[in-house]
């Protein structure tokens, strides 16, 4: 991977920063945050700007240009990948590690009294705009929106805004119509009191109308806005897309409905405008309810006195629990996955000792036989396919110039997952194809313990995630090893890969209470710079679990693994497990044998249904 | 314990709530916090105003009085507690359940439209006052600050607040200086560009200059502030305790001093016009620091463009970290302490068969016991010394009323501890006189294992203290059994036994990362409403870990136990312990052995050393 050459955009982007026709008063910083206006975590490639002004494409990051300096704020996943992709230009900042300023001080550290930092206000949340603006004004500078995008005007060859068309979801795959959904909310905004609630989240937008798009890559969602009143709709939407006749179906367009549930469609462009309407002519008391992750620009049409901002909407919330059709659909999307996995397998343990599988070709084939699976959509994310060093970038993709060949004499890391119409699957599976090294066994059996610790994991109802990041981590702390990322993200069904508000993860403290229905992954790692990387992942179904005392009857919980991919025992040093851990492992592997194994012989897949029984036999720890 | 009536003290609260004298318009509700004006967390009587109104007198909990309405907000060690001490004027808020309302919510939902809630502003923490308004004033409510305090307008016996003698302390307990303190400080100051700082907390007073006091029962502190500029110092503090020649010579009140380490002493009352005075004289860009937990009034004194706020002071942060002559002190009253320990439950053992052993007297003999040694000040806090049911009140203390003799047939409950002139102690042992139940046992052993797993971790450095809570309550929740407190907290050096900015809790999210030198306890517990408690509790102090691979060079940390009294091993289920934390057992006892034992036979305390001897028997696990 050759880094991005960047010292002509940067020169231009300076220019820009000082001239009159974007900037009232020339500004000394310019924020360039990850994230379009809907506070996405995958965009489309309009909305790539911090790629392309740095050349780091990371999922994660924030980029701060000053008349000096150019500063990268990535996490611990993208530190490699960060340091290769930009040039000296750049400055990476390591967030997590002890010595990293964060934005604001590096930003007071260098700026000259009096700056003023710009940033696109409807790119920056609200969240983070008053936090940031509330350091900079105690250090004496003013964060200012620049109203048009600084990126953009110096983006000569930037791409349009897709605007693809729409995917109805029946009662079948979504459990609750739109219609209920609608009646759902209004009697949470009832709750607290409010009268209009704007959904900017892209996922939310889709998951309330039970409509799926293409306009971001992976992530089945398109460029939308809803405002929601007590008795009106708003879908701000472009495109022809509302002329397709399954569409104007769905939602019922042109039937004769309650003026509360007639959809009035408006162009994606004019919310801004619609949402200062709404603004203007509200009468004390009467609340507009945002989420404070929604962008600065959109929070500052509702004046002050009248938003009701929250961390979480009660869409999110919501979303993030499963009901029985969404479970079942994502339990027959993870069948579906393992059987596309067990043939990639199965190919690639004959295949790589010929030498001529690479990262990509390994990449390929895994979505060749997904896309084999009915429903298959498309992937969930840009697969993960690496081997030796390479591994040890935590979100690497691999790209012509960075491609390795497998081999046996590496581990091979493939961290992947697709979309299809009944769920969204995530599953990272580390093989070895010759014989694994004493330390590479002692590490992937750390790993594997950590995964084990949160999968069996008996909890009382209502506990945070969070509180269960340290246990992925205890086996590998106890030899003085870690990992530079959380342990676990929501999965939505059919739906982003990523959702919240739940985690595991030693870096959020805000997540909502985990509960039963919610699917999270559960994905400890560990990465030797230069070597190998290591990380076990699987999709968790929150369940009630039964215990002794059953909490005086608060209710416990654990988690059901719907991934049903063998975990390869060859990598195991079974010596380092416990009796317990050592069940589990042969009890899941149990499963996949009857469950995956029932799908194989179903669709004829004699030779994978073969590689999954040799791959399942049972553990024996000698005592 | 028969509750306090309150229905008289509650008419009078809600007249001067209305009255013209007190109130410029009537309040329709009335916040009394817990805290004194320094936000401490142990209080002078003259400041026990929130168990004056309601009869709640746990060191938690906040009162609001509305015209129809008086509710208590209390965490889980108090539920039993507060409902025994309250009459039926009073509702009990259980904080941490899952549907107790926030005061806040509770407040909008019982206060009629356009109310005003009043609470005093030097008693409410800036924070609180902040998010406390907001949500009010986003309610269409508002919070007003009343000057006088209401509950002091009713309380015609309030006493006096104490004005006793300082100690100071010499380098030999303290290691550094206050000079040198003081210097620290100020170029911690400088790192911020703040040209002043206020100190508020009054352990932070006590720990900067050095002294100690004993205004608070249990805390060695003395009711003053100070305000630290770059060149000057100001003491506020009242009484003729600045005649002792003792402490006139350890400020150096008489010398010919550097005029930037000159004390200059004010009278305590004057330090809001003194702060107003600072405030008034601040350029652009001169700022003044304070922790948002020192109150409203004092934060308000600044002009908000000159307030800087943090969440900890560097006095807070400074303090936690203890240095070698500190922890050596520590050390030694844990010695002392022990010894103490041994000779209670030698003397226990022997006459609670008896019958005429009660919890009062089981407490007044601990304290006998520790009176007698060397530099003992006071107790570090009201002894717990619960048995039977008592025990499940978590920070239960025996009173006339409600004093059980303790006997063979239950479990008794001591969490004690000590302020010596080298350090402060804070024990809990759970012992069974008789035999315990297999139910009794398993429970005791869950807990062990839990104490166990926190303090025998292995974590990387600037690894957050909760994110280990979860390990104390792993093994308890695999049967469906919880307790609703947090797992440690900071321990001050003869200071105050709870000391931020660390702490084990899933509650607290912005603590410190520990470092080697912090010292907390451990103590997890298992209550049963009306049959038993069950805690144990060492100090620890976190020190460097060996680990096979330490952090890539990160460098690793762990707990080494500063307490050292025999844990009940007739409690314990050995066969529900793991090989390691029966190995973990025996060492913790070969080290009581070694280490008290040692001091026991100096102090020539035979009786003792043979309990200790048969009490720390090893452990044997038949395989």
């Amino acid at each position: 991977m050759s880094p991005k050459i960047t010292t002509e955009l940067l020169k231009q982007l300076r220019q820009v920063m000082k001239s009159p026709k974007y900037v009232q008063e020339p500004i000394q910083a310019y924020i360039v945050p990850s994230g379009d206006a809907h506070q996405s975590e995958y965009m489309a490639p309009c909305d790539c700007r911090r790629a392309f002004i740095s050349g780091f494409d990371g999922s994660a990051g924030t980029a701060i240009v000053t008349e000096q300096h150019a500063a990268m704020w990535t996490d611990g996943r993208y530190f490699l990948q960060a340091a290769h992709q930009m040039d000296s230009n750049w400055t990476l900042m390591r967030m997590g590690l002890k010595d990293t300023p964060t934005q604001e001080d590096w930003l007071v550290s260098v700026l000259p009294e009096g700056s003023k930092v710009g940033v696109d206000p409807f790119i920056i949340p609200a969240d983070q705009w008053k936090s940031m603006s509330k350091a900079l004004r105690s250090a004496g500078h003013n964060l200012v929106p620049v109203k048009e995008n600084l990126i953009d005007t110096i983006w000569t060859d930037c791409p349009q805004r897709p605007c693809k068309p729409l995917i109805p979801l029946d009662l079948s795959y979504t459990g609750v119509s739109w219609r209920d959904k609608i009646v759902a909310l209004r009697s949470k905004m009832a709750e607290r009191k409010v009268l209009w609630f704007v959904v900017t989240a892209l996922d939310e937008v889709a998951w309330l109308f039970n409509l799926r798009g293409s306009d971001v890559e992976y992530n089945p969602v398109f460029f939308a806005y809803a405002v929601i009143g007590m008795n009106t709709i708003r879908l701000f939407i472009d495109g022809d897309r509302m002329m397709d006749p399954a569409v104007r179906e769905h939602l019922q367009l042109d039937s004769t409905l309650e003026p509360e549930f007639k959809i009035h469609v408006m162009p994606y462009g004019s919310i801004l405008s619609e949402l200062q309407a709404v603004g203007a002519g509200l009468s004390p008391k009467e609340k507009v309810w945002l989420s404070d992750k929604s962008s600065y620009a959109l929070t500052e049409a509702i004046p002050k006195a009248y938003r009701y901002l929250t961390l979480y909407t009660p869409i999110c919330i919501a979303k993030a629990v499963k009901n029985a059709s969404e479970t079942e659909g994502m339990r027959r999307a993870h069948i579906k996955d393992a059987v596309a996995l067990c043939e990639l397998f199965n190919w690639l343990e004959k295949e790589v000792p010929k030498g001529t599988v690479t990262e990509i070709i390994a990449a390929d084939k895994a979505e060749e036989f997904r896309s084999q699976q009915k429903d298959f959509v498309e992937l969930s994310f840009a697969t993960i396919s690496s081997t030796g060093p390479n591994g040890a970038i935590i979100h690497y993709t691999p790209v012509p110039e960075t491609n390795r060949t497998l081999s046996v004499n590496e581990i091979y890391l493939l961290d992947s997952g697709a979309q299809y119409k009944d769920g969204t699957t995530d599953v990272t599976r580390t093989m070895h194809f010759g014989t694994p090294s004493a330390y590479e066994k002692e590490c992937f059996t750390y790993v594997l313990k950590g995964h084990i610790a949160v999968s069996a994991a008996i909890f009382p109802n209502g506990t945070k995630g969070h509180l269960l990041d340290s246990f992925a981590r205890s086996a590998l702390w106890d030899c003085g090893l870690d990992y530079l990322h959380g342990t676990g993200h929501g999965v939505g069904s059919f739906l982003n890969v990523h959702e919240g508000p739940c985690g595991i993860s030693y870096k959020t403290f805000a997540d909502e209470p985990l509960e039963a229905g919610m699917i999270l992954s559960d994905e400890p790692g560990y990465y030797e710079d230069g070597s190998f990387g290591i990380r076990i992942e699987n999709v968790v179904l929150v369940i009630p679990a039964e215990t002794k005392y059953n909490f005086k009857n608060r209710g416990s919980l654990t988690f059901e693994p719907l991934t049903l991919v063998p975990i390869q025992t060859k990598m195991i040093d079974v010596n380092l497990l416990t009796q317990k851990e050592c069940n589990w492992v042969n009890s899941y592997h149990h499963k996949c044998r009857e469950v995956i194994g029932a799908e194989l012989e179903r669709q004829g897949r004699q030779e994978a249904l073969q590689w999954l029984i040799r791959e399942t036999e049972p553990l024996i720890k000698v005592q």
